[in-house]
């Protein structure tokens, strides 16, 4: 019904909110190039929800069994005439914001991003603060800001304070994308209780590709001493598709080396990376591909340290990884790196020079990882057009 | 019907959630010592609701047309027998978190606070970051942790860093409180807009009293370069009653002698401070009576600096004051200020020494204003037990 090597066959199965135009938004799953209507074929009422929360508050037992189900349907000839009427070609859908995010943390988990960032904005000083290599560093954005994929993103207005003269409100000058991957949380916790390591599976279904927009002047000018606000509270872009770890079984590879070694609570078993293979587009030109796996602190690490002082976790919550960057140039996931905060414009494929995003600008983050046996599962897309500030 | 000089009488009609034991919670309106049962004396929908979100998104005009109906219901004499059925006596309900917390912001607007933790924790700098005069610092928290005074608060585990010893993970031995104000946003706004400062009045419905928790030690470990995170995360407790704006007409007063003055974004005819008194109890001595009037940033321009950058207000919004602290010894809204960092312990009326809060604390956060005609607008209180850690 769908061919084996689709990044979205049947080993994948990744999760969103469609609508056709003739209906509500509802749950769907992207199968090949068509997107399945999960409500009528499967009967279940979560999938007739504007969001995937309910089904993502459902927990592990019935992500696994909705998977078995789906895969007997989809891979059974018998079921063939039974499904072909609740699928919609992808192209002619509106995809929406897949889940309504509760709470959105955001970490800074790739020591080569970390220290290059480091260097970069704090010339002359150790670019590791004492505490990065012992705790995933964190802060909280804001939730309401989250946007799906295609949904353009405007030039903020900001506080900014040039050199040498009185701050002011302007647009952004220093408008950037971190490439990142963002987990979604399914099942809740108790509050107080502790999500171990290795309870990872059980609370995160799985995963979305996100871009963390970032002012970088605003930022500069506000982030002392309580961290970065409104250089990142504007908009917050995530894919539409969300990848469930189930289809990334293939995808996990050993964490990195660590030194010094963690402290016990973020030890366990499912501390590992994940090879997930990243591309940044802008203006039609691939800029970078950051490589996932060699991420310092992984994503189970990040959960049992968000939650090591009894924090609850709620359906829907939101965590990003941080910006996602390699050793090697051309596998920087942010313009701060990749232009050395502008002074080292890029060439671009059109001839045109980038230090920051321009308006009209086109970003698209893209995202695959190695499936069984030799295939591809893709993570999609998440992508947004830059307009220009409106006062 | 209730007696004119009540802190919660007819002058105030604070909006709570309350459940009575037969029946699910639901609004409700502190009268006197009675709380008011909505839904059946007033018959509109969103009073059923077990949350206010209902209530709040439906925005000024219904907000200001509930209040008139019930101040006739309250005050005519006529109305006596329709309005009794509904009252239940305070003590006997119990009162849940008034509304689902959309996003949490929490800002840093206190000259003497932001000053005095300045000194405090940077002894031999410029107390104040460059920023601090031209904005109003502020960065995001975690909704999900919001609970309702009562509730009590475990004392959270973090990584925290002995001098000269190894990051640990141990419960926190600088376990503080900060006495702000909370603001409640009911009505949204418009992706993309800027809410200016004299749009306050229309997103805003009320506030109540806010105690942002706070682990010393776990912040001063876990907070560079990004801000405070886990430190902040495990709790904040909010007052049972949300008081609207119409109540506190008596209470506003000119914003304070600003130097820079600010930029253009940041003035407008509702930028004004509001003469709210507060009190902090702990273990049964009122250790401090912070002063709210004299705030540095007003609550209409730190609304407009949230959403300067186009960042959309969502129902539920809440955002924090900051630590309320005056200049004088004695009304200091932190341990961090009474304590000097806990290194000059406070005395209690029980003989008690008090560096940081120990466990079985109880901390009381109360509040009031002037209201018209010489009466009081109560703004009730919040409090909780510390409890201890448990691994």
């Amino acid at each position: 019904m769908v061919p084996e090597d689709h990044p979205y066959g049947v080993h994948n199965l990744p999760f969103g909110v469609f609508s056709d135009g003739s209906g509500p938004p509802r749950a769907g799953v992207a199968v090949g190039e068509e997107v399945l209507d999960l409500a009528p074929l499967l009967g279940d009422d979560p999938f007739r929800a504007e969001t995937l929360n309910p089904f993502l508050a459902r927990g592990r037992p019935f992500w696994d069994e909705t998977r078995r189900r789906l895969q007997d349907l989809l891979t059974g000839t018998a079921q063939a005439e039974a499904v072909r009427p609740h699928l919609f070609p992808r192209e002619a859908v509106r995809l929406h914001l897949p889940f309504e995010v509760a709470d959105f943390a955001d970490f800074y988990s790739s020591l080569e991003h970390a220290t290059r960032a480091g260097r970069i904005l704090r010339p002359g000083e150790e670019p590791l603060k004492p505490n990065w290599r012992h705790l995933p560093v964190g802060y909280h954005g804001r939730a309401g800001t989250v946007i799906v994929s295609g949904t353009p993103v405007r030039r903020p207005y900001g506080q900014l304070k040039p050199p040498d003269a009185a701050p002011e409100l302007a647009p952004t000058r220093r408008l950037d994308l971190e490439a990142e991957i963002g987990y979604v949380v399914g099942t809740p916790s108790i509050p107080g209780a502790r999500v171990t390591v290795d309870d990872f599976h059980d609370h995160v279904f799985g995963l979305v590709l996100l871009i963390d927009w970032s002012a970088r002047d605003i930022q500069a000018w506000e982030a002392a001493p309580l961290g970065p606000f409104l250089a990142k509270s504007f908009a917050t872009t995530i894919s539409p598709w969300v990848v469930p770890l189930d289809a990334l079984g293939d995808a996990w590879v050993p964490s990195p080396p660590r030194d010094p070694a963690p402290l016990p609570y973020l030890t366990g078993a499912a501390d590992r990376g994940l090879d997930l293979r990243l591309e940044v587009e802008i203006g039609g030109t691939v800029v970078s591909r950051p490589p996932y796996r060699s991420m310092y602190w992984t994503p189970a690490q990040q959960l049992a340290h968000l939650t090591v002082n009894g924090a609850r976790l709620r359906t829907g919550d939101l965590y990003g990884s941080g910006t996602v960057s390699g050793d090697a140039d051309g596998t920087q996931g942010s313009l701060l790196e990749l232009t050395v905060n502008g002074a080292r414009p890029m060439r671009l494929d059109d001839g045109s020079e980038l230090g920051f995003l321009r308006d009209g600008d086109a970003v698209v983050l893209r995202g695959h990882a190695p499936g069984p046996g030799g295939r591809t599962v893709g993570l999609g897309e998440a992508r947004a057009v830059i307009e220009p500030a409106t006062a």
